[in-house]
């Protein structure tokens, strides 16, 4: 194996067309193909939906098996952290906002996970889905600040035929919750179509088209710094995270002046 | 290189016996051997003595040379951390008393640092000094946690003949001063010696020997996991760490039950 370039994809399971799609990507930039589903306790909140979150890992190691992986890393969830565990890593000012806003701890649990992922596993390159927007740019950060030596690679988001983006949360999804959770595709794609330039009217546009249960954020940021911005030059990316029948979703769609 | 093993010294340079000690234990055990020299402003506090520690680029050099060091890196202080950089690695517990309780923030500066440079220098193996105790305990738990795979050798306290634990702060004390610096050593000795086991009477025997300005702390900790102890059973880690004539000075020793 040595001098074998390894590629990683970690997720958290229940897996479907986003994230064998970062296994397509990964393939072929790699010798061996690891992948991991962990449901990593550290980066949900008291409140939020660890005993429910979705698994399947019969159904998703012979998806891992039809998209290439050679080997398939599922720690026992009791066994992960070792007794006596007690370090965090923290990225400061990029989990600020957004989800990192909404859900206090929860980049701390990422970026910890990730990076004892890297230790063990020791890939050359790793996959994460774009969905997770601010979740890539705290992990490219990490990687940079700790010298940890993984090529990031971004994959784009995968949508279903009716605009909305792949989640294992999605199954939750009543027929008629469903139907309001594309509202926020629909938002998204509202803002980018409509040749404007201030935030607080693409807002308002936005906010006429979507029907959730409570909104948590949307907002236009700085493709990098993640920070707020009041006008929109060149790129920008907006973002919304809310609630649809008690189903957390969040997508993000990259607005680009100009070309609209 | 591919193959060779790496063995790696990180020091904040003006370096000593106790430096070179831990050069000597690599070297035997590394094919290739690369020492740092770098004074981490992100493990000094605002009051404490960043500015005047001491510097000696070129004689470090030369004392590199002579214990076979292959590499020295020796970063700018103004490059090491990019602009932007802004993680931070964080060991619970462990940094909770003794030096993390007296110096806040000063662990998390350790562990940035020594994380960044293991990924910068991809160390098979690393030497610390033990005068640093709660620190090399810190490192091995951040190692462990984050799956790091550098092996971590200590290094034990070196002394000059008087039993002053060798410090690059030493230069600071006057004639004075260093007279009454021993009598950290002394307390510690004196301690060791008693053949008691209740940890008060032992602070008692050890304070009757101390002649400081401010003692920060004298504790009786497991060596393991830091915590104070109220009775010695097995092994146990005295530590101490005081001011004299306004330089901090630390020290430490293991007393046993039954051999003294």
């Amino acid at each position: 194996m040595s001098g074998a370039r390894v590629g990683f994809v970690p997720t958290m399971g229940y897996l479907h067309a986003g994230h064998t799609s970062l296994m397509d990507i990964a393939r072929p930039q790699c010798d061996q193909m690891v992948a991991s589903i962990f449901v990593n306790p550290l980066q949900f909140g008291p409140n939020e939906d660890l005993d429910v979150y979705p698994r399947d890992p019969e159904g998703d190691a012979e998806k891992c098996v039809a998209h290439g992986v050679d080997a398939l890393f599922l720690p026992e969830e009791s066994s992960f952290y070792p007794d006596g565990f007690v370090s965090t890593v923290h990225v400061d000012r990029l989990t600020e906002g957004l989800c990192g806003a909404k859900r206090p701890g929860h980049f701390d649990g990422v970026t910890t996970v990730v990076a004892r992922l890297f230790g063990l596993i020791r890939p050359d390159l790793a996959v994460f889905g774009t969905k997770d927007y601010q979740q890539i740019a705290v992990i490219r950060q990490m990687v940079s600040d700790l010298a940890l030596g993984v090529e990031i690679c971004p994959g784009p988001i995968v949508r279903d035929a009716d605009g909305l983006a792949l989640s294992s949360r999605n199954r939750f999804l009543s027929k008629e919750a469903r139907r309001r959770a594309l509202t926020l595709n629909a938002c998204l794609r509202a803002i980018g179509d409509a040749g404007e330039r201030d935030v607080a009217a693409l807002n308002d546009i936005g906010k006429a088209v979507l029907d959730v249960d409570r909104l948590d954020y949307l907002e236009i940021v700085d493709p990098v710094t993640l920070q707020p911005l009041d006008t929109v030059r060149d790129d920008a990316q907006a973002l919304i995270a809310a609630f649809v029948g008690g189903t957390r979703l969040i997508d993000n769609l990259r607005i680009s002046r100009g070309d609209t």
